[in-house]
Parts: structure tokens; C-alpha cells; sequence
């Protein structure tokens, strides 16, 4: 299927892809004149443009028999509603979305006053979160990013915390901070232990680090009491991000103890504007690592896979060029979401709609997979050295964005090679200074 | 102040109180009629009844400068859009409900109809969460509930973490199974290591408890990347409610190495229907405990107070009477609310209208003011001996009852005695056996 729009191939948003976002026009927004206010609307991603979903909506062109129950799923500026709607819906939203932007299809292709209306070139527009964020949990499901911190921070014979094999370990984030790509972010300020004078001292947060990771973001979820079999826990996932978990590691070594992460968390978690659905991702499917010793019956999947979708972070210095520091892949995760939904929901928690769960670090086997600079950088021993004169990192430094990119097919290698990429665009976010103590 | 209505001295709901609420009727609501669907109304506590918000914004009686300008900000089921406005709102609407019900006041007093309307019994209504809760985060702030963690789990000598002292230790929290008072929550099951075959199993939590907590609701909040300076931190708080923070002890023993509590705590966190404001505690302040080593400057108050308000917790088993458990208060508490709001957003982190700050489980120095059973119990060692022949108990059965109270005020001793009563009702939950698995 070709779209009538023309797509680049290098383009992370063919009509195979159709992430969605909400976004907003400078001038005007949504479909508003120039005149009017900035309006937040919904929206897909294709080639250089947007396609506003409400706009195709009040053209009566959601006609399937489940969206036309729904007219008004899309007259708003957060998905929720059209998430909560489940599986049935999306993908009958897909499927509908593809016919109209097929270049076989004249309902769109040939109404100009509509066309105008609801496809904005990118160039346009500011993203915005496009749900409204529920819980949000962060877990730490990959093997190699579990195994180098416990080398870092215990000893290679005892890398894995025991339980780490037998559940996905995670622990409750926070929402209220996640922000979208593009944000800048700020430096904090923190509790941390003096190494010289061995006391806790407050100053601003000598250690900025960026986490890659992946998001899920869930489309339904369960009442209190209940749980999601990790069977069927795919048809809850609405679709995947990226995430920069931005740490702060000297505060997190102080506080961490005993009860987990905390302000080292908080302060700042990013994700990329377009949520990418599973079924998008569907074609790009791979098997995940195998699990040994085997996991409790409450965690096996008959059908347990992952996503080969390539990860890679880089450093923009100010002023300076972009430095690749970690290529990794989603396929290396050792635990599934459907998994970490299961474990989530098997004490009875309930998931809800919006609701995020983030992978954690998805790093791979090779040096160059490490995917945050406490592992790439191996505690400080080995800085990352920038391109163009940049000097070298341990940790950011002011005035440094981190850019995370992702994407799946489109050359390049991998299950999906010589597929039309599917890619999720950016999370990208710039570290600016610590506000006075 | 006398309110017109006759108030039974033992009440929690003086006309001193005025705690804010949310109730529906049986089978009408709010101030529908019989036949009306069940509607969710905001509400204050007098004495057995209700008193309706909306019934009294709708008639006009909220009219002072600030409230004037908000006409619908009681006219919806969650107290958010009002404690956003802030303190000069809510002691606003304190002075006038006072004046409104008080018995020199005519204009609700000698109004017939608008009294059937906005008055309701409580024996005929149900109550409800008043707010809609945004993120949540559990502290762990009295000294004496991680000292004696330290000393079963650790050691007597190394009893405190070595951080405990410095910050307000706190993890975030599940927002999503926060559940009012009276809802029955379900014993978890859980992933746990088996004693005997020192292997990770699957089975029901054998190990229920509660955690008498205070919890902290925030009115308002802060933006990204700034802080709430601890010594004005109170006026972002609306008030305070009883918390029982249900804990699965051996799901967390081993789970919450190394990132904190996961599923040993998302699995129901229960509130009292009541937030009882800080104005209407005020008359109860107390100092709060001296630290020493003294803290850091963002930590720092220059009036450090708690409050006087006795807890208690009671096992109720089914069909047995109620037995005592824990009789403590407040006042025990080392970190103060102020100060977990500073520390939380010290590092920029945002809190927002409606996030829910727990104590964490409110124990005193003395053995019976030991707040969970845990502790009570001293790691099971001495079990609790239930009233009317109810066996004992180490952790809770199916069929239990946990009742939490909390009140200041109305004799009884401490600094509020003699003044009239300022209670905060119930926090009780029954606990329900856990689902097949
Ligand atoms: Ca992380
Ligand atoms: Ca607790
Ligand atoms: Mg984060
Ligand atoms: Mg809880
Ligand atoms: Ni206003």
C-alpha cells in the first residue's frame, strides 16, 4: 500500500507506521485560522506531515462499526478516550486511516477544502503529550544493564540480585514529571554524600545521566483485585515510546536505601511525542531471550516475543555535533511487558488507562549497547569522548541534549530489514543549569 | 460557637471540624429525589449529618470575595478545582460554613427547604474519595516505626538507615488502588520465597498487615523544576486523613531488594472519607520532635510543629469484637509534612492538586504504639491476643476488619483537651481471601 502523500524512505513514518500525537500549530492550531488560539489536537504522524484525527472524524470519516458508536473519541487532546475503547477500536482506526491515506482512495486524496484542513506539514506544528498519564512504573528488565550495575556495584559473582531471574523487578514512578520530547530539562539540586568529607551536603546534581528506554504505554487495564494473564496482557498494550529516564546518580547512591529510588527519579522522565502501536510494530516481532531457570506459571507466555527495533542516544553539545553513545535494541529485553504486566497485576494492583511502564535501561551485550553513561562510561573509568572537539563525558553537562532515537525496518538489518521503517522520531531533551541553592 | 444543630460531644464532627467529604444516598443523592440516580455531592461533617456544598453554592451562600468568583467550584464530585484555588479559598469556605452553621445565623438555620436539600443524615448516605488523587508517595518518617525495622531486620547497633537522619526517606507510591474507607480489599497473592525449599513460589500472601499511616493531601502544588521552600510548605497543604498503608510483608522481603516495595504495597492504600483541614487542627499544634544532627538548609523550619492527634488501630474479626491493637499519635512523627514537601521538591520534581503524602506508619516509643503488626508483633514473635476469644493473631485472617481513628481534641488528654473534638471518622477495610490462583 502506498500513500497519496509522497514519503521518503528514510522517513520513520510510512503509512505502515501511523503513530499517534497530538499537536498544536503556532499561528493557529488544529485546524483553526491563524487567528485562533493554540488548540490541541490529535493526530497521526505520515511522512513530513501531521493528520488530524478530529478533523477526519467530523468528516463522518470513522465510519466502522465501532468508531461510529464513538463520534467524539477524537474531539479532544488526549487519547485516553480512544485507548480506553480497546483493541477492536484500534485497529479498526488503523485500518481505516490506511484506506484514506492510500493512494488508491479518493475520500481524502481528491476533497482539497479537507486535505487543507487536516494535514499540516510538521515543520508547523508543536507535539505535545497525547494521553494523559495514569501511573507510571519504571521496571529494569534488561539482563545486561542488571548484570553491569551489580559488577559496578557489588561483584561479578553475585551481579543479579537473587530475585532478578525469577520476577521483573520494578518500582513506582513518578507521573507528574513526565514531559514530552523537546523539553528542556533542569539540572537538580539534591541531597548527596560529600566523598571528601564524608557528609551529606546539598548542591546541584553532579552526576546527570540519561536512561534509554522503552515505554509501554497501556490502552486498557484491570479492576482492583483482578490480573492480566501475561497471555493475553498484549491486547492491553496500546503501543510503545521512548523514554529518557534522566537520573541523577549521586543523589540516588544516597537515598536509595531501603526503599528504592526516589528524588534521583523524579525530577524529569521524557518520552518521544508519537506513540507507536503494536500492531505497527507487529511485522518486526522477533523471539525473546529464553528464560532459564523457567519462571512461575503466572509468567509464562505460550507465545513470548520481543520487538527488533534499533535504540541509539547521543550527546549535542552546545554548538557542537551529535556523538552516537549507545546503539542498542529492544530485542535484547529479557522480560516482556506482557510479562511485567502480569507480575504488576498479580498481587490484584489495578492498571489503568494512560497508565506507563518503562523497560528500563535497554542495554545489550557490547560496549557500545550500554544504553545510559553510568554503564557506557563503567562508573567514570572510561569517559565517552564527543565528536568535534567536545571534549569527553562522564556525566552531562549543561547545556548537553540527550537525543534518543528508535525505529524498526527500513534497511539497516535486523527481522525487519526491506520493510518501510517504523520509527518513533525523537526524545529529545537539553540539560539546563541548576537554579541557585 | 454553637452550630444549630445539636452536636453529641463525643462526636468527631464538631462544628471545630467541618472535614470535607463526598457522599452519594442510597437511592437518591445528593439532592435528587428518591427516584433520582445515585449522584456524588461534596460535603462537610456535622455532628450525623451532612451538610451538601453544592446545595449551599447553589443558593447562593458562598459568597464571599473569593468563592464569588468560582459559583461552580462545589458543583462536581472531587474537592480538586476548590483546593487548587488555594488557602484564601479554603478559609473562606470555612468562615462562612461556620457562620452558616452556626445557631446565630438565620439564613440556612430558619430555611426549610434549603435545610432538607443541603442537610442529609449520615446513617443514609454512602461516602466516596473527595478527590481525585494525582501521584502518591509514602514516607517513612517516624523514628521510632524504621528504628525498630532496623533492629529485627538489621541490627540494634546500625538500626537506622545511615541516610534516615539526613532526609526524609520516602518511595513513590501506586495512585491507582488508593480506596476509600469501607471498601473491602482482597488478599494478594504474590510471588515469595518458600522458607523451606528456599525457592520463589506462588501462593496467597501469607503475611497481611496494615500500616497505621497519617496521610498528607496536597492543595496545591509546584511547577517543574521549582521547590517548595519547607517553611512555607503548609500552605500548600489542604489537610490530612487516616491512611492504612496494607502491606503483603512477605511479598516485600523478597521483592524490595534493590529498588524498593513494588506489589507488596500497590495492592490497595485505604483513606479515611474524611480530610480534616489544617485550619481546623490548628488549636492542636504541637513541637515536633528536636533533630539532632540537625538537617539541611532546604529541610530547615523556623516554626516546626506537628499535631496532637491520638491514632489508634483495632482488629475486628467477624462476628468477634473489636481488640485494640495499637494506640498512638502524630505527634511521634520526625519528619513533618512540610518537610517531606520540600525534600520531595527539592530536586524540581512538581506536586500537584490532589497527591497524596503518607507518614508512614505512625509509631511511638512505647510497645503499644507500635503501628502495624509487624512491628506489634516484633516480627511475629509476640502475637497479638484478640478479645472474645478470636485466637490471636500474627498477621490478619480472611474476615478481619482493620479500623483505624485518629482525633484531636474532646478530652482524653494531650494538648488539645477540653477543646471540642476534631475527629476524622473511620479508616476501615475488611479483608476478603485472595483469588484462586
Ligand atoms: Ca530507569
Ligand atoms: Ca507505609
Ligand atoms: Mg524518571
Ligand atoms: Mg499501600
Ligand atoms: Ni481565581
Amino acid at each position: 500500500m502506498e500513500a497519496f502523500l509522497e514519503i521518503d524512505p528514510a522517513s520513520d513514518f510510512s503509512i505502515d507506521n501511523l503513530p499517534y500525537g497530538c499537536y498544536s500549530t503556532r499561528g493557529g492550531g488544529g485546524n483553526g485560522g491563524a487567528a485562533a488560539p493554540p488548540r490541541r489536537a490529535l493526530c497521526v504522524a505520515l511522512g513530513n506531515s501531521v493528520v488530524d484525527l478530529g478533523a477526519l472524524q467530523r468528516a463522518g470519516l470513522f465510519s466502522g462499526p465501532v468508531l461510529s458508536k464513538h463520534a467524539d473519541c477524537f474531539q479532544t487532546d488526549a487519547l485516553n478516550g480512544f485507548m480506553a475503547l480497546g483493541q477492536p477500536a484500534w485497529r479498526e482506526a488503523r485500518a481505516t486511516l490506511r484506506r484514506l491515506l492510500s493512494a488508491s482512495e479518493a475520500a481524502l486524496r481528491d476533497d482539497a477544502a479537507l486535505r487543507a484542513e487536516a494535514i499540516v506539514p510538521m515543520s508547523d506544528v508543536t507535539l505535545h503529550l497525547p494521553f494523559s498519564v495514569g501511573d507510571y512504573t519504571d521496571f529494569y528488565a534488561s539482563r545486561y544493564h542488571a548484570h553491569n550495575c551489580g559488577v559496578m556495584f557489588r561483584d561479578a559473582s553475585v551481579a543479579l540480585p537473587r530475585n532478578w531471574l525469577h520476577l521483573p523487578i520494578g518500582y513506582h514512578g513518578r507521573a507528574s514529571s513526565i514531559v514530552v520530547s523537546g523539553t528542556p530539562v533542569q539540572r537538580p539540586r539534591g541531597q548527596v554524600l560529600d566523598a571528601a568529607s564524608d557528609t551529606p551536603v546539598m548542591r546541584p546534581c553532579a552526576a546527570v545521566d540519561f536512561e534509554l528506554e522503552v515505554a509501554c504505554v497501556m490502552g486498557t487495564g484491570n479492576e482492583l483485585g483482578s490480573s492480566i494473564p501475561a497471555d493475553g496482557a498484549a491486547a492491553s498494550i496500546f503501543g510503545l515510546a521512548l523514554m529518557n529516564d534522566w537520573s541523577a546518580r549521586d543523589v540516588q547512591q544516597w537515598e536509595m536505601l531501603p526503599l528504592g529510588p526516589f528524588n534521583s527519579k523524579n525530577w524529569a522522565t521524557q518520552l518521544s511525542p508519537w506513540v507507536v502501536t503494536l500492531e505497527a510494530l507487529e511485522p518486526f516481532r522477533c523471539d525473546a531471550p529464553v528464560q532459564e531457570p523457567g519462571v512461575l506459571p503466572y509468567l509464562r507466555e505460550a507465545d513470548r516475543h520481543v520487538y527488533d527495533i534499533n535504540l541509539t542516544a547521543s550527546i549535542l553539545p552546545e554548538g557542537g555535533p551529535e556523538t552516537l553513545v549507545a546503539e542498542s535494541n529492544y530485542k535484547h529485553i529479557y522480560w516482556t511487558f506482557p510479562q511485567m504486566a502480569a507480575h504488576h497485576t498479580f498481587g490484584g494492583c489495578n492498571l489503568r488507562t494512560g497508565d506507563v511502564l518503562g523497560s528500563g535501561t535497554c542495554s545489550g551485550p557490547g560496549p557500545n549497547q550500554r544504553a545510559c553513561l553510568l554503564e557506557r562510561t563503567w562508573g567514570g573509568k572510561d569517559p565517552v569522548k564527543l565528536e568535534g572537539g567536545a571534549g569527553q563525558r562522564t556525566y552531562l553537562r549543561d547545556g548537553d541534549s540527550v537525543v534518543i532515537r528508535g525505529w524498526a525496518g527500513g534497511g539497516g538489518g535486523g527481522g525487519g530489514a526491506g520493510r518501510r521503517r517504523v520509527g518513533f522520531g525523537e526524545c529529545r531533551g537539553k540539560l539546563l543549569p541548576s537554579p541557585a541553592l
